[in-house]
């Protein structure tokens, strides 16, 4: 934690205090809170992620509340854990706030990330809070212990590739937002409350099921072009299995819907690789413990790149009419 | 690592992989290097530190080059291992880019990063590259091993208060610049490029030495205060005792030199409270180990709070006639 004298040091160092008192108390995987220099953590192998959230190019006061603008960027980071089949442990939260929102703004965002680790059943380990002269930004950093982390690279030809939960749903909302609809509080929780899918993660990693996985940040489209690119295989994937959220159904028509699902990205469900036959006999019991399917979006083979099918022919790789802050 | 679609995902994912492509090696306590969802670490003990730094706030462009500012936020970070007698292991770094500054600039700040993790001897383990409408945004996640951390809260009435180095050369560098002055490379040293004192500290920490510590970044007016307030105890300092820079000497007069050292913050040396005793015969070895000195500034008494003396008279506490990036 650095002081910025710029804030006052009496009223920042309140502000970090109330930031860093915990609601959710800190794991046996704690062994120094935060409030010291460092937190202190122990486990057999800590995963670390960051993930950076701007005000005007990953989110916008006018389209989200402080609470659903730190809850989705602690998401965004937990979901990296989830990726690499990783038990949270805790964040540390880094805010730049513009001098006007030093008080209550900037303290619904960060209860809107402490909302987030306690659905992750984590503790804040620390963090920063410094003045910004711009605009607000925050940046997430995320630890787990993954003694086994499931890594991008372990796609093998045969594979199939597998998607929890259903696509398209934040896109979908971003896209009503966009062109000036309102949506109801409803149809707008797959932007606002996205789930960083970790349970489900370790369900399946236990089961030793995932060979590679990453989690839905960019989008299918692109998230399988990482997929195959680490792997140094082919996928190819069938647009019409893709499993479409129903937000995106009931906002879109269904072409646009079914583009959303693909290519919408931000919707931090879980993309896996596993050896064939390897899901299906566990399909079922992981729609009824997690409440949300696990569906077979396409499959591995030799060679490099994406390719994607309709009907078994090729078409162009899906492209919503609406590209997500694109030009913002 | 996010995507930002805004910066185009080509040329993003090219600055990020220039940016992750580490010089040093990952040692061995990085089981899973920078490129996937995680970078995965082993150790006995993680210790975790983030710190932010924000154009205009933390540092100006016409005051640093691109590499200082990265060097320097980096540094700052990593004194927060440090300060926990942590063996640094890696660290995380996300940037926040306005949109002109994409290439050669966001490049060059990211080389004195990588400047100030080699010269820690630790690998670049992840990080974020985003685009940002306002200014620059740095943050820095440090990543190190614990075994024994050095809590800020171990010190007792009769412990004695020690400083490593010599205080006030970044603040005496950044107060010249505000007059308008245009100090040589050597005397701009403190500032474009602090030196955390891993090594040091561990040093100190091999043999049992410090009770209590913790990096100065704000300044020894308060981060004694930090130090008496964690440790529920009183400190009581002698300004004339505070080791002064060379370049606060030689940028300032006497009386402002010596209140640049005691609160000028920023120089990232090691404040130290130990057992009455324990630092004086090892302090000839220090000092011909690291080519700084530690000396000792003061001693911890029963009560709370920080008293400042001079010729055994208590004195306000002191300030420099500049205040560091206050106003700004």
């Amino acid at each position: 934690v650095t002081a910025d004298p710029g804030l006052g040091p009496g009223r920042e160092f309140d502000l970090v205090r109330a930031f860093l008192a915990g609601e959710g108390s800190a794991g046996p995987s704690v062994r120094v809170g935060p409030g010291d220099d460092c937190a202190v953590v122990t486990g057999d192998g800590i995963a670390l992620s960051s993930d950076m959230a701007v005000e005007g190019v990953h989110f916008r006061r006018d389209w989200s509340s402080p609470e659903a603008i730190g809850y989705r960027a602690a998401t965004a980071a937990l979901s990296d854990l989830a990726a690499m089949a990783a038990r949270p442990i805790g964040l540390l939260a880094s805010l730049a706030v513009p001098e006007g929102d030093a008080g209550d703004f900037a303290e619904r965002v960060m209860a809107g990330v402490r909302a987030a680790a306690r659905d992750a059943g984590v503790a804040l380990l620390g963090g920063d809070l410094v003045r910004s002269p711009g605009t607000l930004v925050l940046d997430v950093t995320v630890v787990g212990e993954a003694p086994r982390p499931v890594l991008r690279s372990g796609a093998r030809p045969g594979d199939e590739v597998w998607v929890t939960g259903r696509l398209g749903g934040a896109a979908a909302v971003v896209a009503a937002l966009a062109r000036g609809d309102d949506p109801t509080e409803r149809l707008r929780e797959p932007f606002d409350r996205p789930v960083a899918r970790v349970r489900e993660a370790l369900w399946l990693a236990e089961r030793g099921i995932p060979a590679a996985m990453l989690d839905l940040s960019d989008g299918l489209v692109s998230d399988l072009g990482h997929l195959a690119a680490a792997g140094e295989v082919a996928i190819r994937a069938d647009l019409d299995a893709v499993p479409v959220h129903p937000a995106a159904w009931e906002m879109a028509d269904e072409e646009e819907a079914r583009h959303l699902a693909a290519a919408g990205g931000e919707d931090y469900e879980l993309c896996l690789v596993a050896r064939p036959g390897a899901v299906a006999p566990v399909a079922d019991a992981f729609g009824a413990r997690f409440g949300i399917p696990i569906t077979r979006v396409g499959r591995v083979v030799a060679g490099r790149g994406v390719a994607w099918l309709r009907g078994g022919t090729e078409i162009p790789h899906p492209e919503p009419t609406f590209r997500h802050f694109s030009g913002d």
